[in-house]
C-alpha cells in the first residue's frame, strides 16, 4: 500500500506526515526530502527514544540510518510520563551537546506523546533551535500529539506548564509499528479520533460507528483514520498556530479528563490520557445535555460507540476513589486554559456541533459533578 | 528631553524602544500601551531582577507599579553570569508558577544581559510564551542585549547553548539608570556602541571619535547615541530575525571575543564581555591587516578610539596568563557559531566595512595568534 501525505500549511512553515505502513524502513528517503539534503554523509542527528521503544523498535532504525550512512547518537531515556521533567531535559540536551551536534543538524523524537513533547523541547531550545523530526509510535501521538507543534515538560504546578510551539520539519507515522501497541494504549489513541469526529464533523463520527473496530487492525481503514484525523488536526492548526482562537476547541473532553488524571495524580494503572478524554468527552456531552443544549439521546449514542471500542466512559470505570467535587473544582481552576479565572469549557450544541464557552458557571459545574459522584458513592 | 522611540519591525511582531531620561517612573504607562490593557485592576506579572538592581532600583520600580495598582512578584537572582543557568531558570520558572501567572499575564526583565537572557528565556517557555517586557539597566544591555530578541541560558558545553527567539512586547530603556552603573560596565557597554560603527557606519564612528566621551555623562548625546544603536541593531534583526545572513555581521570581534572569555573561565575580574569584543574588534582588524585586507594604520585609529574611553585592547591588557595559541584555537572551534567545522570570521575591507568570511584558514588564524601571543611572553 502507498504511503500518503498530510501536508500541514502554516505561516512561515510547511511541512509533511507521511502516513503508511513500513515507513521506518524509508526513513533516510524522508529525511533526505524534508531537509533537502543531496546526500547524507554530512546528516548527523540524535534519536530521543524511550526504554519501551528502544527494546522493540530502535535496532531497525539503527540499521536503517546506519545503513545510509547517517550518523545518529541514540539517546533513551525512562518509558513513562516522569520523563516529561526538567531534570530528564537537561540530561538529554547535556547529550545533544556532547555529541557535538550543531545548529543544522537534527533530534529525532521516536517514540509516543511524551517522546515528542520531550525530544521537541529539546530541538526548539538547543541553539536556539534544532531540525526536528517526528517519528511518533502510537496511535495517539501520530493522529494527535505529533501534530500542531506544541512540545513540553511538566511542572509541579501542571501539566505542560513549560514548553514551546515548535514545528518538525516532517512526521513519519508508520502504520505497522502501531501493531506492538498495548491495546489499552491503541483504544486510548481512539478516543482522540472519536473527538475529531465529536468537534465538527459528524460524517466522521458515523463513518468511526461503521468502520472503527477495523481500525485495530493494520489495513487502508487505519491508515485512513489516521490520515482523516492528521488532516482534520492539521487544518485547525493552521488557521491557529497558537491557540489564540478555535484551537481550543481540540480540549472538547480535556478539561474533564485533565481533572480526572490529576485527581488520580497521573497513575497510568488508573488512568491513562485517551481513557480521561473519553470519560471528558462523555462528561462534555452529560453536561451540555443538563444545560439544555443537546439531547441526552446523543449522549447515550456517544457512550454506546466509546464502550463498544473497550474506552471507558463513566467516573465509576476508573478504579480505586475520586476525590470530592469541590477537591475536583479547585483541579479545573488550576487548568493551564483557564483565563482569569472564568471557566472555558467545551461544549456541545449537538453531533458535531462543539463550541467554546466561556464564562461557564463555576457553581453549575460543581452540581454537575457532585451528582455524577453521588452515583457511584 | 523627550523620549524617543525606535520602532523594531518584524515578520510578525512590532514593537518600540522607549528612549529617554527618567522613564522608570514612567513604567506602567509604556506597559499598558504596549499591551494594549485599558486598566491596570487585572494586570499581573513578575519582575525578574538580581541583588544589585534590586538594592538599586527594585523599590523605584515597585512603587510606580503599585501607584497604578499593578500586581507585581518580584523575584531576585544572584547578580552575575552564573545566574544563566539550568538551575537558576527553573526556580525562576516555579516561582512564576507559584505566583500563579497566566499566558496573558508578563515577565518583565529588569537588569542587564544576564537577566535579560534569564527572564526572556523563561517567559518563552512558561505556558508556550508569556508576554515579556524588557528594562535594560546597563549600556550594553540597552544598546545590544535588549534588542534583536536572543534569549538563553548557558550550558557546561558553552556560553547560550539553550535558549529561544522571543521577542519583548516593549523596552524600556532609562538613560538615567546607567548613571549607577560601575563605570567599567559602562565602558564595556560603549565597545559594542563602537562595534555598530564598525560594521557598516563609518559616519558612525567619526560621529563616536567626535562624541563618545560624551555618552559618559548623562544628556541629549547619550540618549543619541542609544537611540542611533538600537535603530542600527533593529533594521539588521528586522532583516534577518532568525540569524540565517546578515545579522553574524553582529558578531565583529566576538569570535576572538568568546574565545577570550572561555580563555579567562568568564572570571569578571580578568575580563568582562564588552572589554572582549573590544580585543576581539581590534585582533579582527589587525588579523584583518594580516591578510592585506586593509591598512594598518585603520588598525591604531580604531585602538586610539577604544583606549581613549578606557578599554582593553590588547591580549596584555588582560590579567593574569593566557593559554596557548593551540588551545585558543580549540576553544574558537566550540563557538556555536561555527558551522560544519568551518572557521567563520567577520573581518573588514575598511572602516565600516566588514563582511562576513566563510572558510577562513585555521592555519592563518593560529600563525596570528601565535604572533599576538609571542609579544607577551
Amino acid at each position: 500500500m502507498q504511503a500518503k501525505t498530510v501536508t500541514v500549511k502554516l505561516d512561515k512553515h510547511c511541512y509533511d506526515i507521511i502516513i503508511g505502513p513500513n515507513l521506518i524502513a524509508q526513513t533516510a528517503l524522508q529525511i533526505k526530502r524534508s531537509l533537502h539534503q543531496k546526500d547524507f554523509h554530512q546528516t548527523r542527528l540524535a534519536v530521543v527514544t524511550d526504554t519501551n521503544v528502544a527494546s522493540l523498535h530502535l535496532d531497525t532504525l539503527q540499521t536503517e540510518l546506519t545503513r545510509n550512512k547517517i550518523h545518529a547518537v541514540p539517546i533513551v531515556v525512562e518509558a513513562g510520563e516522569q520523563s516529561k521533567s526538567f531534570s530528564t531535559l537537561q540530561t538529554v540536551i547535556d547529550k545533544i551537546l556532547a555529541a557535538r551536534l550543531e545548529r543544522g543538524d537534527s533530534v529525532i523524537a521516536f517514540g509516543g506523546g511524551v517522546i515528542g513533547d520531550l525530544g521537541g523541547f529539546a530541538a526548539s531550545i538547543i541553539r536556539r533551535g534544532m531540525n526536528f523530526i517526528q517519528i511518533p509510535t502510537t496511535l495517539l501521538a501520530q493522529i494527535d500529539s505529533s501534530v500542531g507543534g506544541k512540545t513540553g515538560i511538566n511542572s509541579r504546578y501542571g501539566k505542560n506548564l513549560i514548553g514551546t510551539f515548535y514545528q518538525p520539519r516532517c512526521v513519519i507515522a508508520d502504520t505497522c509499528i502501531l501493531d506492538t501497541l498495548p491495546l489499552r494504549q491503541f483504544r486510548a489513541g481512539y478516543a482522540e479520533i472519536v473527538k475529531y469526529g465529536l468537534i465538527n464533523q459528524p460524517d466522521f463520527f458515523e463513518w468511526l460507528e461503521k468502520n472503527g473496530q477495523k481500525i485495530f487492525s493494520n489495513g487502508p481503514i487505519r491508515t485512513e483514520a489516521i490520515v482523516r484525523s492528521c488532516q482534520f488536526k492539521a487544518h485547525i492548526v493552521a488557521r491557529d498556530e497558537y491557540e489564540t482562537g478555535e484551537r481550543a476547541l481540540l480540549n472538547l473532553g480535556h478539561t474533564f479528563g485533565h481533572m480526572l488524571e490529576t485527581a488520580t495524580a497521573y497513575d497510568s494503572n488508573r488512568l491513562i490520557h485517551g481513557e480521561a478524554v473519553a470519560i471528558g468527552m462523555t462528561l462534555a456531552h452529560q453536561f451540555s445535555a443538563q444545560l439544555n443544549l443537546i439531547n441526552p439521546t446523543l449522549t447515550h449514542r456517544i457512550e454506546t460507540h466509546l464502550k463498544a471500542v473497550g474506552l471507558p466512559t463513566q467516573l465509576q470505570d476508573i478504579p480505586g476513589k475520586l476525590p470530592d467535587a469541590e477537591t475536583l473544582m479547585t483541579l479545573i481552576s488550576q487548568d493551564k486554559k483557564v483565563s482569569k479565572n472564568n471557566l472555558t469549557f467545551i461544549l456541545t450544541r449537538g453531533l458535531g456541533q462543539s463550541f467554546i464557552a466561556k464564562n461557564v458557571s463555576p457553581e453549575a459545574v460543581l452540581t454537575f459533578l457532585e451528582q455524577k459522584l453521588a452515583k457511584i458513592r
